[in-house]
């Protein structure tokens, strides 16, 4: 009776979620189990997603797995000084060079390279030309971090 | 004094970590904040990891971030139905194309398009010619999930 009453409280969980994030998976709701899932099988293009924005340092959300996003950026000049106090971050260059500058150091991407901010280290992006990137972090991670201002960006974009 | 305890608690957790999986990032023991952090700003190449190995089958972790790890493999052939009951995976495609079966469907992916597998869901990948791929799940996930065999692979190499 429990299970039950769990299994329907994860589906209507699962269900308001995707219906709340544009989630590309929905729900059959006629039997009681996750083989109910009925999925969409279209493959996420990083191009074709790229191609529905323009604007810089607005990341958008492609992908969850599990509570973590999977968003695109478009970069060009330099970001704003801040760190994640609560969790690593991801940069993954799709397309194009960037930079993360650190308090003592550097790195350059360019496309196929990726790096792995450590949480609680200040660090600032930056792309001389526009470059496409991809980012992977936990729900709800502001691109600003501990810092605000103007660059801070809506967080929670699906395209 | 609880902090202090916490905060050192956590670097030698976090050092040990690194230990144990060959992280790239080392640590400053001459202080008490994460700005002792001493990083290595040595971009992490995909095509360099790539070439580090040509087995087919058995994922690489070349990144952590938080509890989650970024590997690539060569997949060729067919693989084994499983599922992972615990979690979401992410499959990207870098080079080549493949196919993940399910039950009542199938996805196709070429180079640079990515699909979420939703946990508890079962499914084979499978490759007609070598195609190379990211994989993005939580460390310790094991490639065959709830099946075994002689398909299971280390989960814990880092290249």
């Amino acid at each position: 009776m429990l299970r039950k009453a769990k299994r329907r409280i994860w589906r209507w969980t699962r269900l308001c979620e995707a219906y709340a994030s544009h989630s590309r998976v929905s729900f059959s709701l006629s039997d009681e189990t996750n083989e109910g899932i009925k999925m969409d099988y279209t493959p996420i293009s990083l191009q074709k997603k790229l191609a529905k924005f323009s604007d810089h340092w607005s990341p958008k959300i492609i992908a969850q797995m599990n509570d973590y996003h999977f968003k695109l950026a478009k970069i060009e000049g330099d970001f704003v000084w801040h760190r994640h106090d609560d969790t690593d971050e991801v940069f993954i260059a799709l397309d194009g060079e960037m930079s993360i500058e650190f308090r003592d150091g550097k790195v350059d991407l360019k496309a196929g390279e990726m790096f792995v901010v450590p949480k609680g280290v200040e660090h600032k992006p930056l792309a001389e030309r526009e470059c496409k990137i991809m980012l992977v972090e936990p729900v709800g991670t502001v691109n600003t971090g501990n810092s605000s201002g103007e660059m801070t960006a809506d967080n929670n974009i699906w395209i």
